[in-house]
């Protein structure tokens, strides 16, 4: 692990991060062809939180945040940080008082492969945070790591200036790259929903709604009525 | 795995599946001898959620949500949906759309032993699910399954149906022919735990009111004052 | 196993135990030393639970609730509860009923390393619990165990008349003979807490709250701007 | 749980199952659709270990084997013992006493939904045996379960003369009534799959083996060399 | 966590130990009242290590080994190094240079509760090891711990100076002061169980070596032929 | 997810890889500077595989082999086949058959985020196997996916053509650009450890070795005699 700091990484655009926010994990996460998602293991510290932004990324040694200190003076307004450990750990590597920092300096969350504390603290102050663990267990200050290099998490590459992107479903990335494209998408797939939706609300089914009746007749699919079923096991 | 949608399973009856909603599913798997609970895996969508209707089944190839699809043409007013992968799987086979689609039905709620995704739309339309797993990870519709065959789920076997109770403690299954004797067997319990219940709060213990006092004796177990211990070790 | 019931175990000042609960879970734990805490597996049955007493031991069988009838009448006003299985299991050995007898004796809350039941009355009733599982399971009543006899939950050592403090960011415990000296650390720690949000609020940086620049520069981190970043991988 | 023994329950025939063992797990599991697999939780006490033959169930309170002494007496030459707890749990119920007197009977194996112990011992007198854990925690006999009843393991049900098959790959159940025919189609497996295998090790490729070439070109799937690449991310 | 290192603690007598080691993990257990095993996830780094020595303990910051370093001096001949993280980790903090070191001492082996590494050497070597994770994850020395005090693994307290048993089954502790009587325990299970063995071979049944027809009976255990059955599910 | 199959891909040297395969993974992972490895979820198919080679990677949907079928006409002489599914699976996506095409080909093993099968088969035929489950789950050939794009596996993402070390500790990655550089580091770490490993079996401690024990005590770690400790709880 080189013990660098980048600074300055280019970010994507704020406005289309607020926005990919706001369409939402499961719908940006399909529109960019189901790609991008952390996976179940994150979830909210609290229920309701919901963020859109750039990332700031860190690399922690586990059960040591030094390197959060240091990736706290790289944030800025409409940023996400993204924390992982170079190892599997649980410790609490996030509470209240960065939490405060943080919000000072315009960050709309943290996303974490380990654990927060001060569950309570950032409820009330709506401080918006997912992480693999909830843990009170404290960290010491004494290895270094990086900031702002590429990171994984869940199975995900996250690269500095990404668009991070989380609420009850979890964390979803999006390529900086793509960011546009993505939420050109998402707005596409979000009107096709809502027409659907208004269909399913009017009694249609999805098997009509999507055509897929031929289909499960050419997989050899076949309707019995349970009255004609042989006796026994089905 | 034979590829087949079985239509109009014999139902229990719903009034009795309501009631058996309404006892709750720590009553329910105690009133049937202490079976049919699914585990501390199912977990609900959204605090609060409670059900009891009556089951449809699917059993889908994880990662594929084809036959839910096809299940819900099968599912009415008071059916519950419960769907089992073949293999493990913690995607997000479920979302608002579905549950849309559902609840326009009368359907009343979803069991899967893998992912619901949309959880602050489902908490919002009040839709009850419980899963085990929260994901966003979208799925295919590739590969066929059955509809309304008997499936395993938590280890229990569930057969269309039977009636499904569950809360915040969890799913219970209970079979369809013994719907009407375990109401009755949770009313009885109901109305014995309420009777102890006011005598827990008039200050009895339960070691009175269940009569232990001479079985711990016979068990052999003693009681020692702290101040009689030896030191060191206890 | 010795199947003993150990009475009247001298325990912690409950003044102390009640001001230890009211700093948390985290500041306690940081105040002596990151010790004592249980891990993230211990979760609250409903959010906000908060509490701190003095701890009734049980020890029981896994999938058998005897002892914790036993523990009841050994438990007195400002006591939490703590049940420990002597091998992993996930059932369901406390519920709403034996959450009404023990506030009828004026006890603070129930500490397991297996599961709760009743979960939604238990929240109704704001009975505080916290346990590694959610499970219906019932149990039986059929084999001896200890009560007030030292117990290992999370990787912690409870003896009968420790402090145990628990918040939404799990369980920690504190030993009785030094819970005096950790409610002073933990009051030091938290005006030092205090003192440190006021500056974050303000804008300042941990790096500098801390002192932690000439450390990093000795740990050897650079500082590199992304626009001098070779291409390809960082 | 109903508290029975049930005697004599007809069994799948022997040969029948003999054969199904030398096919082994994968074959067998192929062979009737790819249904009845255990899953991956369930491993041999030792590498190498293979079995087939007829199931008798015994159903267990957790930490509890009393009901494993009462299937003893139920099996016989040809048998193998099924072990599924009521909750779960990983305690040690099945060791190298009960091997001995099983070994004894001409009993084929053991399979557990929980732990096993004396793996040294099993290994030297090559019992085959297969658990979800290794665990010397050792266990009470307090509680009544049942024997011969249906049980679910791994998310199969296994009914008592059910054929239980078992390897390095894991456990399969082959249900009674289907045995002849799942023999039949295991034999065509092997066949093909021997037909196969000496094209592989011709230098054929599965694309052409099976035909999968237009398939994939009609799934969209396009070849790209790596040198036509734009620069960046793939 | 007092950073501390404690020098010469008493210790079991070493011929007890080794005698119990020969006992074997599961008769000890069982002999000292099924108490201190660490439970299943404790594994051998290779199949048939087995051991018994006397606990020198160290106590290191997840992903540090740096207090393992400093154990290694404290180590005699017969004594089996027992590791503690303070919080989860799965790194590898022991490998075969420490093996080297600690066989030429005279140590029996080690017990982790995190990872090791180098397990084909280990393997060679037949140094024994038992730990909760094979990993090549690499450890810094940064932040010290403690030696000989006592720690929990898998749930039991060790303190130096106890007895460790490790083989294929896992591990379990005695404590200093109770071992001489443990030996003479297990003696005595091992004789008798010598003598069960026996009437096992000749085809004797544990129901009436152990007595246990009449139990059952009074448990309401009912045997009910297979063709005296109801239709349909048992 | 694009369906793109990428065609020779560059590859680092083959001589590089090998020496590095002879290395062995913690070696190897320790001279990138403790990066790359893969965890300790990935365990060999069977005991003293050893493989080093250069990735041809596949990106399949749970449960479904289609890719692998590509990938194999994509392998050559050298390769490790390295699969990923785009979401958690212990489906067993791979055994024998596959390994037969694959050895005609000269693939050196096979990397899976998911199951194998046929482990038994696999031992025999010594073809090295790395995955984190054994299943003998089949799989379809139904959904498109990817070969030879940058796959994440482990935390770690995989380029094609990047070296694969792989033995009894798991896996490492090493950066195909990066690999002669690495060899050097690991060439440099093996003689060092080499002196090492002399001086341990000589006596010596790492306490002196690694020249500790000034930075022990300016970390405050105390040495206490036994027999000097207050009496009570250390």
């Amino acid at each position: 692990m080189r013990n660098v700091v980048v600074t300055d990484p280019p970010r994507a655009d704020l406005t289309t991060a607020t926005a990919l926010g706001e369409h939402g994990v499961a719908t940006v996460h399909e529109a960019q062809g189901r790609t991008g998602y952390l996976g179940p293991a994150f979830r909210p510290a609290w229920p309701g939180a919901r963020t859109g932004g750039t990332a700031v990324t860190a690399l922690c040694w586990p059960g040591d945040n030094l390197m959060i200190h240091v990736a706290v003076e790289q944030c800025r307004e409409g940023d996400v940080l993204v924390v992982a450990t170079n190892s599997p750990s649980t410790d609490g590597l996030f509470g209240e008082l960065f939490a405060t920092a943080l919000a000072q300096r315009g960050v709309r969350g943290v996303v974490l492969g380990s654990g927060v504390r001060d569950v309570a603290e950032l409820h009330e102050m709506r401080f918006p945070a997912w992480s693999t663990a909830v843990s009170a267990q404290g960290s010491v200050k004494a290895t270094p790591g990086a900031v702002n290099v590429p990171v994984v998490l869940g199975g995900q590459l996250i690269s500095p200036g990404d668009v991070v992107v989380a609420d009850d479903d979890g964390v979803v990335r999006v390529e900086r790259e793509r960011a546009a494209a993505v939420l050109t998408a998402s707005r596409a797939r979000a009107e096709k929903e809502e027409a659907n939706r208004a269909r399913f609300r009017a009694g249609e089914l999805g098997l009509d709604v999507y055509g897929m009746r031929e289909k499960l007749a050419a997989l050899g699919v076949e309707y019995v009525p349970h009255a004609e079923l042989p006796e026994g096991r089905a």
